[in-house]
């Protein structure tokens, strides 16, 4: 039966209405009935082909949450499941990084809009081993945007050993940095929103910031001076890296979750002195996956989301671009 | 009574005989009779105030093994312990850094020799928290590099979690480097010695190495693409960042233990794909040291070194500044 989903027919084009043929149900694999997707940056350079990948017809969309109505012998979901599917949609599962739990790092990945057709859809098909169970006490609006953007903030900060006590910087609040905040609350960390709009700081406090400051004003970043464990930067734009590097305390890390154009640049000396690091994090493994959820379970986290029925996807993705969501946007069924 | 030193008296020249009075011995202080010290290329920068940190008269030399001859009453050495200091003599050991272990990156430090008399001389006063017991099976020559080269390049590979079976490049085959391939051999590391010096692939072999490759041939590096859990840069110079991060494996890490000059230049993409991380580590804490000098004496391991007597110590700075020496030059009272 075919799938009615939501299409760029070209690269730069507004979606339409776009019905497809799945590939057959393979053993391993779960077909999802749709009930949300969030929409992602990613979206948007996906449709616009900005990262010259983009297969077209194609249907976006990577944050889906769903229950499964289908499911091949060997898939680990049965029928009636509540399962969700961020960025990647399989794996080799057979290489040295699969195997060590690095699927999300496996150079024979698939990603789920990328060649594929995504969750801007009433159903999808996928490799049920890449469809994750979803706990009973998230809300699946705001569970969506866990599936990629949270587990993006969330891997990195399991991995770098944040913890209690921690001063952590967050560099962005939007899709990704208001999720970093609220996971970084429940874990007891002193947290600072840097941010380039003044009108985020209230809402950065009550998002779970103890401290708000300017992203961008250069004499505000010095006052900052090793001052943190972690800095987090959920911005995919340049970045003062000096001041920021200057801002970490002796054995502190700066972590990139967004990729910003052109070369970084700074001294060396920077990361000798005070043995700082800088180092970037990918989409979440699949364990990585599996962590932000139950953590979102443990202590009742979500993403706070801007709900459009997904016929008004074309409304919905023009608030993505124009920055306007409050902080993901998610589709309905 | 006085001690008998080696010093220069202005940037830039040649180190003529000094005696100087030493502070007087605090109650945490030991006094050490010098049998060695090993000539680092810092102790270069300062006698020509490369780094403007400099005072004169300067007594260079920090990686000292000698014989307590008085210790304060609540020095942790008795007369007669064969011990080694490093480029650190004390610290405030009151901050959340010295109380976490790292001493090494504590604000109120202080060096051997930089505004204290190092190295270069008959005896020497430091506090001897400062100064470790070496084992007994250490030759003290092969030893004395270990206490500042040694411990710089282990710490690392120790904090970085580099482990038997992983694949680990050193760039530059000098006092440091030479050392690195003589632990990671121990740790049953994979290693590949990066050298500019043809002469020098033959004997990185015998220090330890598995394989060897120029340090410098773009063509040789790129076939170098994915290789690495691990790589130490030893160089303090510029070397082809891109072609050395795209070397890493995903999850690797670059760190540099010299600070090569200008800024670092690289696209950002090259940390998140693959999430690699780039950071630099500084001299090793107390622990650090600890853990290096009995690595060295559980494995045999101590710098290949060439002997001068003190009173020669302006002919071996030489060697030192022209490279010539292989791997470490070492001053004999």
């Amino acid at each position: 039966m075919s799938i009615s989903a939501f299409a760029a027919l070209a690269a730069k084009q507004a979606l339409v209405a776009y019905d497809y043929e799945p590939a057959p149900l393979s053993p391993v694999d779960v077909e999802i009935d749709i009930s949300h997707c969030g929409i992602c940056h990613s979206d948007l350079h996906l449709i616009d082909n900005d990262w010259s990948v983009s297969e077209y017809p194609l249907v976006p969309g990577h944050e889906i949450v769903g229950t499964v109505v289908a499911a091949g012998p060997d898939a680990p979901h049965a029928v009636g499941q509540r399962v969700g599917v961020g960025w990647q949609r399989s794996a080799c599962l057979a290489c040295d990084l699969c195997k060590a739990g690095h699927e999300n790092l496996c150079l024979k990945q698939q990603a789920t809009c990328v060649g594929n057709m995504g969750g801007f859809a009433r159903r999808i098909r996928v490799d049920g081993r890449f469809a994750f169970a979803l706990p009973p006490s998230l809300d699946a609006a705001a569970a969506a945007p866990l599936l990629c953007g949270g587990a993006t903030v969330f891997a990195p900060l399991r991995r770098w050993g944040v913890k209690a006590g921690m001063r952590v910087g967050v560099i962005g609040i939007g899709g990704l940095g208001h999720l970093a905040l609220r996971f970084l609350r429940a874990m007891k960390c002193e947290t600072t929103a840097f941010t380039s709009s003044p009108d985020k700081r209230d809402e950065a406090l009550r998002l779970g910031a103890d401290h708000t400051a300017s992203s961008t004003h250069a004499g505000e970043l010095r006052g900052h001076a090793g001052r943190f464990d972690f800095i987090l930067d959920t911005v995919p734009a340049r970045i003062d890296w000096i001041a920021y590097l200057q801002a970490l305390k002796p054995n502190g890390t700066l972590c990139l979750v967004g990729a910003p154009p052109g070369l970084m640049q700074f001294p060396a000396s920077l990361l000798l002195s005070g043995q700082r690091a800088i180092c970037g994090s990918d989409i979440g493994s699949p364990s990585a996956i599996r962590a932000t959820l139950a953590f979102a379970a443990e202590h009742g986290i979500g993403a706070q989301v801007e709900r459009a029925p997904m016929a008004e996807v074309n409304a919905a993705l023009q608030r993505v671009r124009e920055n306007k969501a409050r902080y993901r946007m998610v589709l309905e069924n």
